[in-house]
């Protein structure tokens, strides 16, 4: 892989404090800055920085600060010399504010429960996507050192145009969060008098309002850097919405059944999470709500040494009962499902790709 | 509670069949009916009905038949006597068709992942809510029958006039499965020169569009039957939605957050699935992905002897690490948390009221 050397860290949250901490324990050396000089120095302390400041010889900058701020640091860095990139959320307006061929836009997909410098984990990227903005004006020799220490991290490096990875964002991110909102607001407006009611939100509801109960922060920056995709995207979801809204009144049962079956086909097809989809399995196990279930099932993947990938308790119904819906490496799903039928249970498999 | 008497079942799907069995195993004579003889000889074989076909001396009908074929079956039913509910999705419609004191709309919010007959669980309402639809016309001592009944098979009746139930449910329920689909077709379509680029949907994403990869057969009846309260439902949001788009085109970061936050609000209050919500308590552990993280959490639950209500893995990150999610009596949630913290872990406990 590539060859240690000095790299830059602009803000010490979970990401910069992450790929520092990556970094150093792959024998380089990197020191770090933070508008909370507090914070910087708590870093170094932590080993997760060689020392606090700007390094003339570093060959690398990472900028990971929040999105209203990336191009400015960005621009900094730059004329301090070296390759620069960032991780933030939108790259369009901050590849473009830059303006430098020495500065690629980059964008990983990790994150964390534990925020912060707490939460620093320099493995933090490993089977994660990365994405890289490089554009036609991008410096070759650049892109290829930013995309080789990415891969040192651990990560799978996606590559495509900063305007490209904006729209997929606000398609896939963005616009949905603020539908997730818009479709709980109407829904707690619709029950206003009763809140009882909402005790007839089944799974499916919860599922697609739950990140509606995060922290609304950080959304203003984002829909401000990303305003254009997000209003191109959110004008397709209304004359979609619409569309739909028109089948509906029109009783049209085949377009219904159109629109769903091609949505199921895409949702169906849709890449799993981990960067290795191909080899995983997802085995369904209808489960009973007592005690000990969760207990017996996952001890035995223990027992059997296979690793679960991804978990989750599905409730197709609306009661307490649901289905354990276990990804496992392809390899291990015969002998799991096995192993559960031995059990008593009732488990189905199928493999994710 | 109530004296056991003679009832009739017409469909012996799961929830027809759920509801004899529940019955027969508290002592009640079940008849049944079913368009497939077939399937009703095999539910009488196993014992979920006491025997097959029409019994003119039953006091009470339950109709769980197709949500189309519902109101001709119950006229039906009514014409022969005796108190007849339904267990349909859709319930104005219905109501009004059957047009009867002795017909009171139910809807029990209950499932199960097995389908049919073989799902059959004279248990499956125990802890569910059960939606029943009196109206002006219904009489009282019908209405009591059959609310005393349903309490019988351990559910919770919630009663509200039919078209709130139809509105309540367009809105947590029908409105959101077509969202879904619409965001699911959205994305496809944007990522359609480079089906990687779904790679970057993260977690929320995936939440947001579970629903619309079930198959669609049961939509077009739906649609048709709650027609007016769906269509009303979609047009509120599409204008919910191009009001965000316009708060986002203009770039009001004030009306933004103010929406986030009255949605984060209305999410965090959303009752529990679970009847006994006030009574229980959420505990969140960061947890790495390796194998036994959660056999050694639901193990340790099990040792403690406290049940586990409900669990996911909620990817708050893109990553592969995640964060448990466990819902528990309220009190047992100290006890489990500082055995948690035994081990290592770093779990945050908050009361789900």
């Amino acid at each position: 892989m590539t060859s240690p050397g000095r790299a830059q860290v602009v803000g010490t949250g979970l990401i910069g404090a992450s790929i520092a901490l990556g970094l150093r324990e792959r024998g380089w050396h990197v020191t770090g800055l933070d508008t909370d000089e507090g914070r910087a120095d708590e870093a170094r302390r932590r080993g997760v920085l060689s020392a606090v400041g700007e390094d003339p010889s570093a060959e690398l900058t990472f900028v990971a600060t929040p999105v209203s701020t990336v191009a400015a640091a960005a621009r900094r860095a730059v004329a301090h010399g070296g390759v620069v990139t960032d991780v933030g959320s939108v790259k369009a307006p901050v590849v473009a504010a830059v303006g430098s061929p020495r500065f690629i836009g980059g964008h990983p997909m990790a994150g964390s429960e534990q925020e912060g410098l707490a939460g620093a984990d320099g493995s933090l990227f490993e089977g994660a996507t990365w994405v890289l903005t490089p554009t036609a004006h991008t410096d070759p020799d650049a892109y290829a050192r930013v995309r080789s220490v990415v891969a040192t991290l651990g990560a799978s490096v996606v590559a495509v145009p900063p305007e490209r990875h904006d729209a997929v964002v606000a398609l896939v991110s963005h616009v949905p969060h603020l539908t997730a909102a818009a479709l709980m607001r109407l829904a707690a407006d619709g029950a206003v008098e009763d809140a009882t009611l909402l005790r007839l939100a089944a799974g499916g509801f919860r599922d697609m309002t739950r990140i509606a109960a995060g922290h609304p922060g950080i959304w203003p920056d984002i829909c401000a850097e990303n305003r254009q995709a997000i209003v191109e995207a959110m004008d397709r979801l209304v004359a979609a919405l619409a569309g739909v809204r028109d089948v509906v009144a029109a009783g049209d049962r085949a377009g219904l059944l159109r629109m769903l079956e091609s949505a199921r086909t895409a949702r169906v097809n849709l890449p799993a999470r981990v960067a290795r989809a191909d080899d995983l399995a997802e085995l369904r196990v209808p489960v009973a709500d007592r005690p000990g279930v969760l207990a017996e099932v996952t001890t035995l993947a223990g027992e059997l040494a296979v690793n679960i990938a991804d978990l989750e308790i599905a409730h197709s119904a609306e009661g307490e009962r649901g289905v354990l819906v276990i990804v496992v490496d392809a390899a291990d799903a015969a002998r799991l499902r096995a192993a559960l039928v031995g059990r008593g249970y009732r488990p189905s498999a199928r493999p994710l790709s």
